[in-house]
């Protein structure tokens, strides 16, 4: 009853899922691996004792895997998604699905087309412990219907090649997900405000950024980001309903009184706050294939966050107000 | 030494300062009222020892009156203010200093013309210890320097009389001001943002609202006005700079476990969370009074908060970014 | 109306009370003074605009006094409020009511001798708002019946003349006041444990020490005093009652997130956590005097608290668990 | 490579770590299980693909197993134990070691006899993340040298068969380890406070209890334990050193305002607080087996805790202060 699992990307992210598959998840074992660098993926094959492919398409062609997970430069998982929806065979795709709304818009009829969901869409907010507080109270009435919602998105330090546009298509990326998620609605619009930039960043860089969304049934929520904030990871969330707010905790730390001071540590990096997230994403995506099953952020949600994504970055370039030109979901995904 | 001051309306926050005088401030006494309501006026009078006077010209013209509070209408303040000046006595006026920007211009070449800072205008946050820790770590590097703020300034329960302009000129103007402090610049352009207006609310209102205001340097501030948020007086303040954060605490409260959950009390009304800001506000301007010194909030910053409040009302209503008019601040009131 | 104070000892808590009078409260002005030293009571007098006296006990005898404030040295505490109550004149004593339960017996009898409640003690806890909502919290039933207290009293540094001792009459006094007051019942039982001593503190001094105490009931306390503890003044209680917890808050202080870590200041003295204790308790004192009640704690009070501190210094030096002879309560402190 | 495991005892903290081992931990799998109750034992093996075994002692003398962990009731731990070690084989005994310390002895002396530790005790305090936070504070010199622990130990509602000692073998048992660990020294006397019992217990049991422990340096320590305090699991631990303190964060739970109060969930119980540290418990013991390392608590520990927890009951019926017979650590567990 285990899912044979055929990896498509072996760096930084994908032997992240491989190790996860091994040591943290159950009823899934990686047995099929490829890379563009194939002694990379021939290295982690022997490791894992899995066998190596020479292409993704490969891969998926293979009759002893199950499903696969595509974590390979994003250009590229549109086409291997889609050879999995050609296949029948259940995919992860880390986000994004796809990098133009166009493509996600073909693996969204593919899908349809196959009759049945097969793709999961790594936005692995949706499985944090705090977010499913945040949405239990959301969905439980427990703040009333939600009016706005503020979300603070920072990082320490950004790479050089970390560009204006991945503010939204990196980063904001979570949290456009996360809002769609929480209040279950699609956004319309989309402006972004551009503050003062930080003397600690990359010349060629907008930071930090707000961004501004108005859904379907007139709630806004605010994003700042804000990816040289120098002092750590930290990611905030409060929905404000009609009776009430909610608002995600910080981190458990350690609270030290000395000097005159009471602290506590910041996580630096996102691995610090989201590890469990990822491990629960992947579990409950295996569950779910063992059982045929469908869970998660679906292919629906990938192309969602896509077009909002390209409104954003739109916004960022016109200043101004711009619409999200969302088509109505169709019922397969409701 | 004592300062003999004359109280200028006598309703709520004029008796609310009558009785702070008397009892909470030091170098101070009530020695003249007056108001509309002539029994009113009177029957405060004898129970302060003070004498009543028919009208505020009156009161303001008398001999043994060193100094003027002024509580009355909002619409009377530029008359009375107007006339302490012209009768060179030390003045503070409660928000706002006039209900029109042209009113406040008045005021502000009425005092340059007088050739000396007389007018204190009533922004009690500049007073609160919170804010105040605030201003220091800014203004220390702490945090370096601004990039944005965020504010929320939410009421339980607006009245019915309470109509969507009031959530600027009445609730954000504090805020308004607090910005301008902390930054030490003007803000040059607004926008309203309407959120899906809350059920629990009076028909005419929009509640809540967003404003979003950009500074001269480019920081970025926004500011949440719910009035009928149902749950409590909430005021947050958080500046995020170019190495750190600093964030008002919330006000402590017993915290109390029970029935699997920690409670701790939110405020309900704005006394609870700055009676002492009141009261720091008053012996402040006695105290400069008494020293022939200047201190708070000027006339121009009476003036500036009308102008920006005018343009967010403007903006409220056309939906689009307005830019703020701001005249170049005189050299008198550096 | 006014309440005319005469305030003998001139030092640093009877200057400060006479600042408070003049400068915080309502209600009372100080018209006379008297210190061993004749000429700082001479300069105070001019100052506050109040007369000098050559001793406490004429300053009592005289006509203008109303009612007095002992702040001099505790040594000579009794006296002045035996002095008192032969005058028939309201008194607050500072801590300690006199430095031997014997003293504070003849105190106890001279009060009831005269007929009616004119002495306070200088219990500052009972009029701080945190320490209030705990009490509040336990008379209203909101955690059940109490079965513990936890107790905590740090100081940064102690001076060398601060002895073992002390860590009782001046320290844990409070607490023992606290403890008596939030339980409405007297403690039964002491026992004083010494942890390993700090290296940081004078050669002489047992710090620090933890104080276990039993009540008529059977609920147990402990206090942690620790006044070499380096970081600030830190003051914690926790009640813990049959259906659940409640426990002081930490000053409110403002958050900073900078260099990985998210901060906020620790008071470092008394007088920035009770400052406005103080000035409530004053105030209480003069309203009560002024419309001839009774208010805070009482001479019995002071007698309780003597009673206990003495067995706790006995516990400190024996090892051993020691009884606390307390006689009933007379109905006159009902 | 992958460490087969026999598990002895498959009733409620057995199954889990089946459970544990089959889907949160990596390199190990259960081969063989035993039970007193060999039809469970039969189903739980056909579940995961294990062979049942008739005994404790076959499972352990069966060649495929590599290592064995005993979950069975606690007065046959110190047997399977012994056999273990006997047979070479690295063993995993849940808490307690024994129920006696001198059963405890035997372990001590046969590991010894073995001639290289084989037995980790499962105290999993030491592999939760706030604990180990704290640990590496104090490890870290970051509040200096300790002087004292305050512990609490709180459980919602305790079973009937829940007697007065189990407050210290059961509950308090923990908090003896974990004060060990942190200090990295021996306690060496002990007493018991018994306030009053609160109303909410089943009639024979002394619920709350507060142990009073001093280590070889003098460290104080005390452990409240409320197994009936209604409100929740809540489990507290603050050092205080000679430079400052460290304290346990409560567990991160999301904020909600509403109804004029921020609440936030306590959890309810153990599953809850320590699910996580559990699997990192299981998962070191499984990675040292696999790399033929010692890890975690030691027999030693295991037998420590027996000797303290003997005192403590000892205390309990005698109302004094008893000593604790520890001999001295042998060098083979340092
Ligand atoms: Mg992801
Ligand atoms: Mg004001
Ligand atoms: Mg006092
Ligand atoms: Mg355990």
């Amino acid at each position: 009853m285990t899912v044979n699992i055929g990896v498509i990307g072996t760096g930084s992210i994908g032997s992240d899922h491989i190790r996860r598959i091994g040591e943290k998840c159950r009823g899934g074992r990686v047995v099929a691996v490829s890379d563009l660098d194939q002694e990379r993926a021939a290295a982690i094959a022997a490791r894992v004792d899995a066998k190596a492919f020479p292409s993704g398409a490969e891969l998926i062609a293979n009759a002893e895997v199950d499903a696969v997970l595509v974590a390979s430069l994003a250009p590229t998982h549109a086409e291997y998604v889609l050879g999995c929806l050609a296949a029948g065979k259940p995919v992860f795709s880390e986000k994004p699905l796809a990098t133009t709304a166009a493509d996600c818009e073909r693996v969204v009829a593919a899908e349809q087309a196959a009759g049945r969901r097969l793709v999961q869409v790594g936005f692995m907010r949706r499985f944090d412990s705090d977010y499913r507080q945040l949405k239990a109270a959301l969905d439980g009435g427990e703040i009333g219907d939600p009016l706005m919602i503020h979300c603070v998105h920072r990082n320490p330090f950004a790479v050089e090649s970390y560009h204006s546009e991945m503010a939204t298509t990196d980063t904001a990326i979570h949290e456009i997900d996360a809002i769609r998620w929480l209040l279950d609605e699609e956004l319309t619009s989309v402006q972004v405000l551009t503050p003062r930039k930080t003397s600690r960043r990359h010349a060629h860089l907008q930071d930090p950024q707000i961004m501004l969304y108005a859904s379907d049934s007139g709630v806004r929520a605010d994003v700042e980001v804000f990816v040289n904030c120098q002092y750590g990871y930290d990611i905030q969330c409060e929905a404000v309903g009609e009776t009430g707010t909610a608002r995600l905790p910080d981190p458990a730390r350690l609270s030290v009184r000395s000097q005159a001071r009471e602290t506590r540590a910041v996580p630096q990096t996102w691995q610090e706050r989201f590890t469990t997230a990822f491990d629960v994403e992947i579990q409950e995506w295996i569950d779910a294939v063992a059982e045929d099953r469908t869970s998660g952020p679906s292919a629906w949600d990938g192309y969602a966050a896509a077009v909002i994504a390209d409104a954003t970055v739109k916004a960022l370039h016109s200043g101004g107000i711009e619409s999200i030109p969302m088509p109505a979901r169709p019922g397969f995904y409701d």
